[in-house]
């Protein structure tokens, strides 16, 4: 199996984990504790016309600031107060860089890192790419650090020395904190009031959810139960 | 001062340090033992008619392998037995990424990490790039973990996120070791008989020359004692 490491692009036909620690993966992985299904919309005012036509809860962020209009933002904390059917999210990088994935694609952060980890090993044919959001296009420490935390679960792999790149600056785990609570989206985030979010994005492995995006929605791939339909890229045409 | 980590091009109007560990960077610094100049060719054909000319020593690779009609391939062992006024040099990308590079620029690796980091600090005026030669426009391992090896010298700088994740991954020095001699760059000179070359790229300091390319010759700044002349970009349109 190869691993390889992008920025916001994938470079696999088979497997791709997007990384967006904060938050948007985070979020994600935690939503799924109470809501079946996902929806990621790009847009923020198409996110608004689908929630009061499908009458679902709606949260998202842009520049890190929950959206007027919406229920919550884009908070790994307050996400799991809320439960229902299906929740609408958007937000600046994540939901963005997850449309412009052409492949089957999982989502990973470091609190789902050894269960995203598992799923990939288990669904891929032979090639994972782990894919950083990034912050507008730019390399972001933090999904750099949570991309080394999802590798490190990956045994008898071939990774790319990128991909080794992250293995290794995420080794020692103090030494990682430090660097995602003084990244730079770790600062606009305490600006705004929500560095409780940045301590929570920093937990491991507390979730075995595994967000799974199926083109549309985004299921959770927790037990597997799924995983013989989900063997070919979904057609994303409908989508 | 920012410090800034680039893939083969540089992002600096101010000065950059050029990383090749594998091994370029490594044989202009220990050249600079017995050299006096350095001329960087990046056509094979160039370099060989300047060498007739000149009447100097011709050193380069491609691919890894010594040149035929060359004096010596790109080693760092063997340039030490040779000296001379003037060396000429040609490799596969070192020489290549050196000649695109658009500001001042100086020569950094294992060898010479400290004395590069400390010359950079009093050359730069508010910007230092250090840009990894990578491997045919790919990212290369040892080029990342060597940048890290510079930074680690740089104190009260402000680090762009990806110098912070080179530092974060070169902070074990086994660790580091064991990646660079397991990179793909290493497992190449191995196959070539040139391992002892890879052991030597990995030395620590153990010299203080400090290869400055001046847009024609690389010379060596060890003493600091040109560094008046050099406080504003060099006019590269005579090179």
């Amino acid at each position: 199996m190869k691993v390889t490491l992008s920025l916001e692009k994938s470079k696999s036909n088979d497997l791709a984990i997007m990384v967006d620690v904060l938050r948007a993966s985070t979020t994600i992985v935690a939503a799924l504790d109470n809501f079946k299904k996902i929806l990621p919309v790009s847009d923020k005012n198409l996110a608004l016309k689908l929630s009061k036509k499908m009458n679902c809860l709606i949260a998202g962020e842009r520049n890190g600031k929950k959206i007027r209009e919406f229920d919550i933002g884009n908070s790994p904390i307050d996400i799991q107060k809320k439960s229902g059917e299906i929740l609408i999210l958007t937000t600046t990088n994540g939901t963005r860089v997850l449309n412009q994935i052409k492949c089957r694609t999982l989502i990973g952060s470091f609190i789902n890192a050894k269960s995203v980890a598992n799923v990939a090993l288990k669904l891929a044919n032979e090639h994972i790419d782990i894919v950083m959001a990034g912050v507008k296009g730019n390399f972001a420490l933090e999904d750099f650090l949570g991309a080394g935390e999802i590798i490190k679960y990956m045994k008898n792999v071939e990774l790319s020395e990128y991909a080794k790149s992250a293995l290794l600056a995420s080794m020692n785990k103090d030494e990682v904190d430090k660097a995602v609570k003084d990244s730079l989206s770790a600062k606009k985030l305490k600006k705004l009031g929500l560095y409780k979010d940045v301590e929570f994005c920093l937990k491991r492995n507390i979730s075995n959810n595994v967000p799974y995006y199926n083109g549309k929605y985004i299921v959770n791939l927790k037990d597997l139960r799924n995983l013989g339909s989900i063997t070919q890229s979904p057609d994303r045409s409908s989508s």
